[in-house]
């Protein structure tokens, strides 16, 4: 049983609010907060930090397994330490989220080691690009969708635009900042639907005479 | 048949971003993106402005539709203008989203005419609250959630949260400011998972001598 990424909302081109869980050869479990890029129907993509046991594990086993699930202490406690050991689930040589809306096993294909720029905020810091391929699909709740912050960047300054005749020039200089921080996500993280409906928005604005 | 607003992920205390469709007495149809506020499992609440086709309608005739979509292309066309005839389907005294992913049903229970005190961007609008009843929810696509910004609002937080300790003062007095920001919103619009979450991140953010 292998669906494509598009059954649980995740699609080219788009990075998506996910759960990492990992386990290394003593089976000690770990989850943890990270960004999944799709890049096709079967191949993802992560960038994750060196020091993170995700990082170590995946590249003790080559395999991981991604999470999807909207349940903000899951994403908190996960970041702050780890989730408790009864809400992992082991099977053979992969670990899940007991309570995982869906998840998907994903096998490293390649990985590369790197280093950020001095010009950025993680200064020097030393990362990875992990390569994987979707292996199996788990649906728990039907209709289940990946998060992905784009839809919400486009609403921000789709609410703005329809504010920007009425307000002073002080609160358009606020508004011009935020849209070109939305604009910036966007190109990270949303899917084409969204990239499209804020390229036309910023032709509206440009119309409106808003300087971007 | 008349299944609870939670079935389609609306809960009490939330405020969501939906396409509220609407048809006056000569059957002209009309559709346009307004928050939706959950008061309990079928009440609802909207705050919607004077001036807008949507207001005329509802207190010409007393009901509307709620639909549910994260399609940016549908917020956006029915913000600018309307959507095309062909994407509307009238069904006797209402009218939907042929593409919807959920709608209900909303019967107005009352409508209260306010105007917005003189410190606020929209300086003495005029506005009215609108208090409806949920009589009908039609599921599209199983699984639907509407859109709620809580959420991502607290992840965003949640990420700066992680690289409190190595940015420059600069940086961390941004970070505030956003957290501040989004704060207030999912004051607004978070359901109370979310809220606790932000809750809790707050205190941790305060241990580590963020001035909040």
């Amino acid at each position: 049983m292998s669906f494509s990424l598009e059954s649980i909302g995740i699609k080219a081109g788009g990075k998506y609010e996910t759960i990492y869980t990992t386990m290394n050869k003593a089976g000690e479990m770990d989850a943890a907060p990270i960004g999944l890029k799709c890049l096709d129907d079967y191949a993802v993509l992560a960038r994750i930090f060196e020091g993170s046991k995700t990082l170590e594990n995946i590249k003790e086993t080559g395999i991981f397994v991604v999470n999807i699930t909207s349940d903000p202490s899951v994403f908190a406690r996960s970041l702050y330490g780890n989730l408790e050991p009864d809400e992992f689930v082991k099977d053979d040589d992969i670990v899940y989220m007991k309570n995982a809306d869906a998840y998907f096993i994903a096998l490293v294909k390649s990985i590369e080691d790197k280093e950020i720029g001095k010009d950025h905020v993680n200064d020097g810091a030393k990362f990875s690009i992990v390569n994987a391929e979707s292996i199996k699909i788990i649906i728990n709740k039907p209709g289940t969708k990946a998060l992905n912050r784009g839809i919400f960047a486009f609403l921000e300054s789709l609410v703005d635009y329809s504010r920007i005749d009425i307000i002073d020039d002080e609160k358009k200089d606020e508004y011009i900042k935020k849209f070109k921080e939305n604009e910036r996500l966007i190109d990270v993280v949303a899917e084409d639907d969204v990239k499209e409906a804020m390229k036309d928005l910023k032709e509206r604005l440009i119309e409106k005479g808003v300087e971007l």
